[in-house]
């Protein structure tokens, strides 16, 4: 089985066995356009501030290098495989015509013509009306999404492209997730997953939403989701036919046969998103399993028998983690990315002789780990990259509280590290007290990697952390996937209990120091409360954005 | 005319022409023991945190050494120079037998037998005894400093002493400000000055606080005032007699003649404050003159026909400053030591290798400059070091708001840079809603040497500012003040005015930068008044303290 796990600055192929999950070799292929935020590929045309696009051949690179590669490092022979699985960022989407040919391949001079990467801000004049008209008309889907559609999501970005420009938005027959249309490219045949479409295409109890909303955010909009709809593979919901998660949308077609050394007409699983098949490799996968990914940023995945109305939760979705439960997501926009920012920005000279080859992170860690807890003085609102959840407003901003003269750099490096663990448990509490229990907080990602902020996290939380047991866990999770696509396991769960895998309870909390962190949680709170309506955030953001 | 300015870390001289106050040569001595703030000198006991001491040797040391170098630098003979005036740190204090011997000549081993610099800081819990015992007892002389005794004054840090080494306290037959002491040392005679009387002895209205109230501090306190009272020099007030800024103390003693190398005779002025006395250096006299030493901190002076109750000033002392005006003092505990702080904590090496010979600050600010108002986002409180006006908490604490992971150093020094101009500003609105008109802003110190800063200042208070026209502005100051009490002129005003120089409207606010400061202030303010009470902050030092 071969899962593909495709993400921001490169994609991943995995070998796995069907029997364990075990992984028997991988490969990386890093994309060669990376990111596009200046100019477009080859021209000087230049994109405005918080564009970012990504090239679709740097997509079907990986599966061309990568998973050869792959599948060579595993001593299997491709005869052996019997499924494709892929993960996907998301919200990424592309313009496309019928045949799902990208617009960027007919006039690659447009900057609308390519596909837009998650982290494409451009749209948030389009966001905010979106969220306006559907407050103001009472949208019933609106609550599913914490109450706020978010700019990186593809109604904001596809009103982008019709109002900027429109011609390209004619032109796209589809508009497709980039998690579908890798799919499109394996099979030949067009599949929508039941995830991206309820995540980030706002599909609730059927449909999307109604005419006369889109009329009024523009009448050339109305029919937009005729681009996302497909008749072709799936359930149908109202007319509209979606492909569940661990469904097979197809098999390989002699094309992407020749590009990846997979045989012909093996089973390809329909797409879905990063975050969410991790939930699968961890062996996650039932009601109260909340599952952390925590990187540069963290997305918070758990399926609930529960459907309830959490504030600030990035959405809910029926069947969009496993078929039969209700899928909720949740996130933080910046964990290692605001300790990144720290290291690279406010690090003096001194500090990097002493750490030496340890590293930064490992040397800050190691000086503030000395530390009994609250020592510092300090407090921080992790909001330096906006605010996720439980607030959804990308124009918050950071805050740093308590600092004296005597403050170094390891004090508010640790206390950016437990600003991101309040955030954590902001979010679960939130969770639990709209009536959706949170059973186990089990960690995936980079963060992994860092012993002291896990416990950080497990003493803030006050609750035992699980950890995920792979390194590559989208990778696994999408050929989890493709074992039930290929009919190797019966559903997700079972493909996930033996396939995927967790260690319980890897850290547990002590008990001094969540006591000591309660208080400071409630210090955070206070924060979190008094410039948690933005009031002061956004005037400051105000008056920088007339500077 | 000689004037002797006793810093923190040296002591300078300066020869200046009595004429017109041309400064004709100078010279500086250092410390040999600076601050004792770890261990007793030639000795293995230890401080306690927040002690701060002085060797009166070292001040002594100031005499043989500086004055001699810097009569020599002038090229004037000795015999022309016909008075010697001085400045201190204040409150510096040191407990001495009835001759004048400092007891840490006597018991060297013994901390509580030295002298305690201003920023000795470990009598906090003295001072709030202090404070809460006048405010439950409705003291009158509590509203003329702003409500708040300081743990740097003469009460707080004596109380100490009687309480941790009632011995010392006991032999201790003077308690005696440095800058008095030292006047001692030159004349042979005992004076105590009206300016550290006032503001750093608590003597208001003709008297210092009753004998009911010491003895609810501590029954063996009622006698304090005995050490601190003289009847030698200068007016009565109800028994006790105070020496008059401008005023002679007394004349060069054989003693001190032999080690200044001046001619036994000559005239010694009274004591007085470094601070004080650069309003003189300034020409900044008169009623509505504030003046503002601006360096690690900031103190501000200004003399005033209007007694008022200033929340948060430092103190009002009747002929403070000069003679028949109220004396007003405020305070930024810390300014120069927060930009400091910020370059030697959290710049990187890059900006190291780029500021190169300019120096950091330099650097920092180039960078900073080149910014509009606000584009940085940011607003900080800049209570880094406490709160000295107007809000007289040295427990509060530094906030930074509005961080983002684009925020660079640059921006975070404009916005400390900023911070200290939005205090300045938040204790020039509160003289004035006191009604204590702020007629003229003067600066002096040595935050001066850099424009950007000033400039900021000038478009955050929105008036033009002048600068002091000497380098030395304490030690010329002193000089103005030996030569009132030479006689060469009638009071401190008219010798100001000869000797004394300033720039007007040395810089002038721009008026687009002002509107946009006057947003930011508002921000400021917000910020002041939400963390200004001290709630959040004070229980996250408590948890500091207990962590």
């Amino acid at each position: 089985m071969v899962g593909v796990d495709f993400g921001t600055l490169s994609g991943r192929a995995v070998v796995v066995r069907v029997a364990d999950g075990a992984e028997l070799g991988s490969a990386v292929h890093e994309y060669a356009h990376g990111v596009i935020e200046r100019t477009l590929p080859d021209s000087d045309v230049r994109l405005g501030p918080d564009w970012a696009l990504q090239s679709p051949q740097d997509w079907i690179d990986v599966l061309r290098v990568a998973v050869p590669q792959a599948v060579a490092a595993s001593g299997v022979s491709p005869e052996q495989v019997i499924g494709i699985g892929t993960d996907f960022t998301a919200c990424t989407v592309l313009p496309a015509t019928a045949d799902g040919t990208p617009l960027c391949f007919e006039t690659p001079s447009r900057p609308h013509a390519w596909p837009k990467l998650w982290k494409h801000h451009a749209a948030q004049p389009h966001a905010d009306r979106i969220n306006q008209v559907a407050a103001r008309r009472g949208e019933a889907w609106l609550p599913r999404y914490g109450g706020k559609i978010s700019s990186e999501w593809e109604f904001a970005k596809a009103l982008q492209v019709l109002e900027e420009d429109p011609e390209v938005y004619a032109r796209a027959e589809r508009w497709i997730e980039a998690a579908d249309w890798i799919v499109w490219q394996l099979c030949g045949v067009e599949s929508r997953n039941i995830c991206t479409a309820g995540y980030k295409g706002i599909f609730q109890d059927g449909s999307y939403p109604p005419r006369d909303y889109l009329a009024e955010l523009n009448p050339d909009f109305v029919d937009f989701p005729g681009k996302l709809a497909t008749g072709q593979v799936g359930d149908t919901f109202g007319g509209v036919r979606l492909a569940p998660l661990g469904g097979s949308a197809g098999t390989l077609s002699a094309t992407a046969a020749a590009w990846t050394g997979l045989p012909e007409g093996i089973t390809v699983a329909v797409g879905n998103v990063d975050a969410h098949v991790t939930a699968a490799a961890a062996d996650a996968v039932r009601p109260g399993q909340m599952v952390a990914i925590m990187g540069t940023s963290t997305c918070h995945i758990m399926p609930s028998d529960q459907l309830a109305e959490v504030p600030g939760m990035c959405g809910v979705v029926r069947d969009g983690i496993v078929p039969g439960l209700w899928g909720y997501e949740a996130g933080q926009s910046a964990v290692g990315d605001i300790f990144a920012w720290f290291v690279d920005t406010f690090v003096p000279a001194s500090y990097h002789e002493q750490a030496g080859e340890m590293g930064m992170h490992a040397y800050l860690t190691s000086l503030a780990a000395e530390q009994p807890v609250g020592r510092h003085g300090l407090i921080a609102l992790d909001w330096f990259g906006g605010n996720r959840s439980v607030l959804v407003d990308h124009n918050l901003s950071g805050v740093i509280v308590g600092q004296t003269l005597a403050t170094k750099p390891e004090d508010v490096y640790r206390a950016l590290v437990e600003s991101t663990a309040y955030g954590a448990r902001m979010i679960v509490e939130t969770f639990e007290k709209s009536g959706v229990p949170v059973e186990e907080f089990v960690v995936a990602g980079g963060l992994l990697k860092n012993p002291f902020l896990m416990q950080v996290y497990a003493d803030v939380l006050r609750r035992p952390l699980s950890v995920i047991g792979s390194e590559q866990g989208p990778a696994l999770g999408s050929a989890i996937h493709a074992a039930v696509a290929a009919g190797a396991y019966a559903d997700i769960e079972q493909a996930a209990a033996v396939m995927g895998r967790r260690t319980e309870a890897a850290y547990v909390p002590d008990p001094a120091r969540a006591d000591a962190y309660d208080r400071l949680y409630a210090e955070y709170r206070a924060l979190h409360d008094h410039f948690g309506d933005g009031r002061l955030l956004h005037r400051l953001r105000a008056i920088r954005n007339e500077a």
